[in-house]
């Protein structure tokens, strides 16, 4: 199944400029923001117009080939020391998705390469490789939308949480292109999302992206997965991720890993989807992955109303870390780990 | 310890009428709404201008003072039969909380025993016992406060989950007031609570009780919990309750058995705070225990603003169920209940 998908891109090249739809004001409005600079793109990526991993990865590419338009204008002969600061600016706008620094890595790779082929068409060769990148991970997704619906059997109810989606990567999704493979494929019969407190990924987005593609979905605080899992409506929960490591812990959006400890407790299956660019091999364990924290206010306000008594603080990592133990099955476009373990992981990624 | 926490009162006789401070407009606004009639009380309950177990079960035991009222100058022979509409009016506000029916029983009895005793001051007596109610469930917080923080040791961290405080209760609280007592014995040096979606009841009202009394709370997402005790930040999750069946079995507000199977995931201890009024000996099981569920709209706006996608669907129970088996304490002012069992609850009880 390769359906047209093509209506929802979070990320859009047109006439030399990068367009990302603004995430955060979905679903209410739909506009598109336009890029020119390496500094925007990156503000853009720390204030969440576009989030997840693969989405980021894909932005910040296209963030590198502004960059190079303006430092080639700027010294033709300096340009590719110049960019190393735009780099370093994009790499810092979020710590957690590894996807963005493999992404800046593979366009530090391409701007090597057309130096030591002393190459004319500079900005032609790097925005032809950051549209790789972004069709490589559309690509993906087609192929992990197959893998994983693969593990489901006929008739699943399945809980998804935040957004992974279309507006999550390059197109389709990984969970939810799962999710979205196996209800075509008759293998789901019900789908719940949680709300995903704080910024509402699933209320706002995941939701949306469903509702356009007529899929039905119902909303769950997350609070009430346990309750949905005690009544036996759901045999999956599939997630996303922002990093995987080499031993098949998972960091993703705050509120996984407690669904990780509730489908064990339940026997509910844990899936895991994420295109190989999420998967960091340099890192041994879950423990060592940076998670990031985000401001009070996300906890304090909602729809731009204050929601908080005024003198209480708050604790907001916006991810957390699931052990491979609770992980029943990580699926990659390279394949598909059961109960992930190091040699597992390192098997897979060398297919 | 019995701190003066009069200062926080939901509930509130005064010159022949009842006021409820409206829990819906907290923390931003501090308004008391008085009612005269049953009818409009019972729809206090049902919108929840007040809530909370304890607190509805004190509410609407003035509502029936107030139907005698009307009542009586209706009929002053018939006032008693007429009465039974009001009561299966009040009692059909909410189904979940069992103080509700446990205090209009108390209320019944009173009204058969007036009439057997041909008694003239009738408003007066009915009076007594709905003031009764409420300074017994003030007394019990308290006693429960001192028994449940005894089980704490010395700087602890908590997480405690919605509302059981002041607001909650007839005064001081339950769960609540466990975590003020030891906040004040320095058994506690951090506590956390969860925002407690879908109705904030964690940041708005929790949030603003501990404000109040200067102890300093940290909100979390629901889905950060498991996060919290992964990292070892809390020895004991202490929620309220809004019944307790025979065999152990706890129904509380949705979110509450999620922190159960990770508490017990994470060998952190859990711990029921509830007054005997909040016990049902007459279930044996938890499954047993109606749960109300409520509009998807509690999913679908948040302070007014809509935040999710138009065309979904909400799955919004508000109760859920923790099986005995993961409760390591149940404390009631007749009681510690460790490792509940159907035997060591009739023990408790029969106390």
């Amino acid at each position: 199944m390769q359906p047209d998908h093509d209506s929802i891109r979070a990320i859009k090249w047109h006439e030399d400029s990068l367009y990302l739809l603004d995430q955060r004001l979905l679903p209410q409005e739909e506009k598109y923001i336009k890029y020119d600079t390496a500094k925007n793109v990156a503000q853009a990526i720390q204030q969440m117009v576009v989030r997840g991993a693969p989405a980021i990865g894909i932005t910040a590419a296209f963030g590198v080939v502004l960059a190079a338009r303006t430092r080639i204008a700027e010294s033709a002969d300096q340009w590719s020391e110049l960019i190393q600061e735009d780099i370093r600016i994009l790499a810092a706008s979020r710590p957690t998705a590894i996807n963005l620094f493999w992404a800046l890595e593979k366009m530090q790779h391409c701007i090597l390469k057309t130096i030591d082929n002393k190459q004319e068409n500079i900005i032609d060769v790097l925005l032809a490789q950051a549209k790789k990148i972004h069709q490589d991970d559309i690509n993906a997704n087609y192929t992990m939308g197959r893998l994983g619906a693969e593990l489901l059997d006929a008739n699943s109810g399945v809980l998804t949480h935040c957004n992974t989606g279309s507006l999550a990567t390059g197109g389709f999704g990984t969970a939810l292109g799962v999710i979205r493979h196996a209800w075509s494929d008759k293998r789901i019969n019900h789908i719940f999302a949680d709300e995903t407190r704080p910024w509402w990924q699933g209320s706002r987005l995941t939701a949306w992206e469903l509702v356009q593609d007529n899929i039905p979905v119902q909303l769950i605080v997350e609070g009430a997965a346990a309750s949905l899992m005690q009544q036996n409506k759901v045999q999956w929960v599939i997630v996303g991720s922002d990093r995987i490591v080499a031993n098949g812990d998972v960091a993703n959006k705050i509120g996984t890993y407690s669904l990780a400890v509730n489908a064990r407790h339940h026997r509910v299956k844990f899936m895991v989807v994420a295109p190989s660019s999420t998967v960091d091999m340099t890192i041994n364990s879950g423990v060592d992955i940076p998670i990031e924290s985000r401001g009070e206010d996300e906890l304090f306000y909602a729809a731009g109303s204050r929601i908080a008594a005024s003198g209480a603080g708050a604790w907001n990592p916006v991810f957390d870390v699931t052990p491979a133990s609770l992980v029943d099955a990580i699926v990659t476009e390279k394949g598909v780990v059961l109960n992930p373990t190091p040699d597992k992981m390192q098997r897979m990624m060398d297919t």
